[in-house]
């Protein structure tokens, strides 16, 4: 048994290239004393990882490329960890990975799909959380919520519903829409591929009294589109910009002196900073996951870590319908 | 006796010219039951009235041009003024005008010159308290405030220096930049007409742990030069954009995401939105300016109110030391 690896071979220049990643082997590790070793099933694609392959990024050229991944402990010489148990760890786009422990949870199979873990259970469900308060939603408010169908905005536009929030969602394409609509319970959707003047139609039509809090995951047209349509003192909580992390030439909001006209706000947030309040949005997560009201959907890329690359590429193009993952081994 | 007015006649495009505005005459009006006459004495050139000229702005075509005047009661059938006492309203950019009441407050010539009212004890006064309340400035915290040799700019960092802040103020040309360090106290000054190598040089030399928060008056490529030295959960105050009202071509902040990876806020600021604690703002701007503690300086074009479309002028070009007044009669 060997462990293959998915390296950084180059730095992207715009759209990555699988060129951008070579597959390596190497024995499969040993645990050293303190150490535990990790079979990694499913691992997270995400938007972060176009910025950590960057040259300012974490990812040196021939390290292995950093994921969130959930997986099963093989050997252990970890007092905390035995074989056998569901963990959560950074282990990389690779199928083995050892650790020392730090950073690594357990997870329960029988509480929920181990994917769920990476989805509404897992970080993106707590950026999800915390996004949401840092946009300080009052009763009555109207949320719109970008990259609606995505992995984190599925599940924001959620949890703005839990609150009993008006929540509209931007997302790519009439299948997703009816998605969020339907199956997620948003109260209406805008297909940001109908192009920018239905964009700006549909929050015309969906938020008449403007926007309160706009979660936002792309930035770009849809940010501006925003801008354009806020209520007085909106919160804009800057979770992503999915659209911008394939360029240089970054699109700043030409129109951010809405943000002056409306006394509005425009604040960054990341979950890692939240990380004592995890158990707590963790608990409230999984509540509302086992009583059916916050759905976890999980657009699995079958064929190994080889596919790595291809799987990004998905996410960039907005062809995942959910959180994807990619599926390492059973 | 007449009176002689400034009324819009064209909409600006770009810079705006001497033609934009015409010069009328009319009689001096009387009052009717209920109202005051006042003989306007000086008048405050802001930036906003490049705003209050477009299209979308709240002066017509052939509207006397609004503006917030200092002058003297001539004729009152108003219970609540009497002739000879000096008030503050806006009274627009003529020489006599006719007011009901609303929004006019008394001001007592004896605690101050009449100019301060337009300035340090005024609205760009308030402006500044209010706009810093809004950055939440905490011990130990770097202000950095732009437009610093301006009417709300330099006072602005004088409440942040008697709040015992560290305070850079970046103006235009050296004798802007001593004028604040030297007269106002400000911790540093930086040249934006050395270039944007030498603002970037002069932010990370005077904020070597970043920038806490920053107060906007200009944006463009000095809101960028900010964004790119914030602190961690920097908060920025936009209070203005004076160097982009006379383009429709806004230049957003490319670097936007500088709020993302820093868990920064930016924040628009309307001083109207405090109205009803004025009185309490005012006192204590009145202590501090009676103190010897906040200063305040007007810079005045004589000429009366014919010298309007050069004097808005000037303000575009940076060339005013304090506060922009227009003397409108003695």
């Amino acid at each position: 048994m060997s462990n293959h690896q998915i390296r950084l071979a180059a730095r992207p220049s715009g759209i990555p290239k699988p060129s951008d990643w070579e597959l390596t082997e190497e024995p499969v590790p040993e645990p050293a004393f303190g150490e535990l070793v990790v079979a990694n099933e499913y691992l997270s694609i995400d938007p972060i990882m176009r910025r950590w392959a960057a040259a300012d990024g974490p990812v040196g050229i021939g390290d292995v490329m950093e994921a969130s991944v959930v997986g099963r402990v093989t050997a252990s010489e970890h007092p905390g960890f035995a074989v056998g148990e569901h963990v959560y760890g950074g282990f990389g786009v690779q199928e083995f990975a050892r650790s020392d422990g730090t950073g690594v949870t357990k997870l329960d199979p029988l509480l929920a799909p181990l994917t769920a873990y990476l989805a509404a259970l897992g970080i993106p469900g707590l950026t999800a959380y915390f996004g949401l308060e840092v946009g300080r939603p009052e009763e009555g408010d109207t949320v719109v919520v970008s990259g609606a169908a995505g992995g984190v905005g599925s599940i924001s536009g959620q949890l703005a519903r839990i609150r009993g929030l008006r929540v509209i969602g931007i997302a790519g394409g009439p299948e997703k829409c009816r998605w969020i609509v339907d199956e997620l319970g948003f109260d209406a959707a805008i297909d940001y591929k109908a192009g920018a003047p239905a964009v700006r139609a549909g929050l015309k039509q969906h938020c008449p009294n403007g926007i309160d809090v706009y979660f936002d995951n792309v930035g770009g047209d849809i940010l501006e589109a925003c801008l354009a349509r806020l209520a007085r003192r909106a919160r804009i909580v800057i979770c992503g910009a999915i659209s911008q992390y394939n360029t240089t030439d970054v699109k700043g909001p030409a129109n951010y002196l809405s943000l002056l006209v409306n006394r509005a706000s425009m604040t960054g947030m990341v979950v890692f900073d939240y990380a004592d309040r995890y158990p707590e949005a963790m608990r409230e997560m999984m509540g509302w996951y086992q009583a059916g009201k916050l759905k976890t959907k999980e657009q699995v890329v079958e064929g190994g870590i080889e596919k790595f690359p291809e799987a990004l590429l998905m996410l960039f193009k907005g062809e995942n319908l959910g959180k994807l993952v990619l599926k390492v081994a059973d």
